[in-house]
């Protein structure tokens, strides 16, 4: 289809997220910031396996302050990787997500990576804008979309906007949070997570609505999430899952000025450990399975 | 008894906790650290309050690389929150620890405070001295034995060692521990709770032994530990109990670089609530009974 129709359909009826979606087959990869760029690339490699044959990824340098290095870093790395098409898309306003140039940028890729930086930026910028909906289209084809960092804290419904330097256990404290991308259904995701001590404010934040699970992801770790019912952890770090959703007691709402909590699940994944969306229960797995899958996925990939 | 006879006695027959000593009267305050020594004065006026008609606190500095200017501030506090007898017991050496004068500053105590700084240096100076054994028989006749910060992680029986700049949720990076005063019975207790961001290192901790508990505290809020049973939370912040007893599956001790672990247990507990430490079970209390307790204590010890 010509770029300039794209915009115009997607202005007239933009993609948003229906029921339709969870039975979809694309993979979310969401990783937890400064993710290995040089050296082994384990979670980077998880990206570039699942593109495809002819796979085209377009990186989009939204959130970030300095997208011109962060663009040469990803480029390097997905190329040493082996993807054929490594495209990028650098968006400063809302006019230029609705624009024919970012849709002929996007037109065959089958995976979209999000870099670090400024979550809002991404949101603000690219939210129900033509671009929005053709990263909706080519996830919901069936392709995969990543985000790192702010990237990451992105793809949740409703996102939180950094405010570590708060004491985010007081309840009068408001907890910054704002609309996400919503393509990781029902979960709030928190990034840089033990390296910055994150615990805290996560709890803080799914105590406020706990039907949404709390994801917090370590560095240089992924999780991915396909299908839309289970992940699986990838990586050095951990992925701390917390579930609020047997907790019996909340005073959230109440005079006092500190949170309280009973019941709270916590389940601390690594490599090759499995977490159930829908029963959310996690199952445990070898890093190894992992390696595995992976090697598998490459051998498919690069047609060895 | 005479002081000099006192150390005798006591490097004779150490006072080493036994069993006897659960049922005991004395009270444990612990605090995370920073807690307010001008204003309110919420936490030090809890210590203050138990201390009795004729109170007589000892400040043991024996953690602090700056000992003097941290004397002048509790000293002032507790005078402030007139304690008629405010004393101070710096420690330099194991020999110090060992002599008459410690003895003669404790005689009569009805409390002991030891102030932040290494908690290394808390354990290696008066571990199993006679100084020791007078703050355990302060303890067991019904005595109020205080700590913050590191003064609050000595409390321990293993206590967490300051290393916050490692991944500490790595199996391979040692979590650095080392046996603590005991006070604080099968807990393992961690302090600057939220504001340093430590429920991964302390997850981590407690997965090597799920038999401890583990509690993690914010600054200026104190955990009030009576008859040894439950404890009951005072102040301005939260505090986490953390209990790893019916996690499911545990990866110490195999193969993996990253700790795995479900079904932990955290609770968030503010002032108010209480924590019975046998059933390991928490219960929600207003923050104003907390005041109302507090303030009744207040009124026995000033006799109004």
């Amino acid at each position: 289809m010509d770029a300039n129709r794209k915009v115009e359909l997607f202005l007239e009826r933009p993609m948003r997220r229906g029921r339709a979606s969870a039975t979809h087959k694309g993979a979310l990869i969401i990783i937890g910031g400064h993710e290995d760029r040089t050296g082994e690339r384990r979670v980077l490699g998880a990206v570039a396996e699942r593109l495809g044959d002819d796979g085209k990824i377009v990186v989009c340098t939204v959130a970030s302050a300095e997208p011109d290095s962060l663009w040469e870093e990803y480029e390097s790395a997905f190329r040493a990787l082996g993807v054929p098409h490594v495209y990028r898309l650098d968006v400063e306003s809302r006019e230029d997500a609705a624009t024919p140039r970012a849709m002929r940028i996007l037109e065959g890729a089958t995976g979209v990576f999000f870099t670090g930086g400024d979550q809002l930026k991404i949101t603000s910028q690219i939210g129900d804008t033509p671009l929005y909906s053709r990263v909706q289209e080519i996830f919901e084809a069936g392709g995969v979309i990543a985000g790192t960092s702010a990237g990451a804290s992105a793809m949740s419904e409703t996102m939180l906007v950094a405010n570590d330097g708060e004491a985010s256990y007081r309840i009068k404290s408001a907890l910054l949070m704002a609309p996400g991308l919503g393509l990781a259904q029902d979960m709030l995701i928190d990034q840089h997570f033990s390296e910055r001590g994150r615990m805290a404010r996560l709890i803080g934040a799914i105590s406020q609505n706990p039907h949404v699970l709390g994801v917090g992801i370590d560095e240089d770790t992924a999780l991915i999430l396909e299908h839309a019912r289970h992940f699986r952890v990838l990586g050095r770090g951990g992925v701390y899952v917390v579930d609020a959703s047997r907790t019996t007691h909340s005073n959230v709402g109440e005079a006092k000025e500190t949170l309280s909590r009973f019941g709270i699940a916590v389940h601390m994944l690594s490599q090759g450990d499995r977490f159930d969306l829908s029963t959310r229960t996690p199952s445990s797995h070898s890093a190894e399975s992992m390696e595995r899958v992976e090697a598998k996925l490459k051998r498919e990939a690069t047609g060895d």
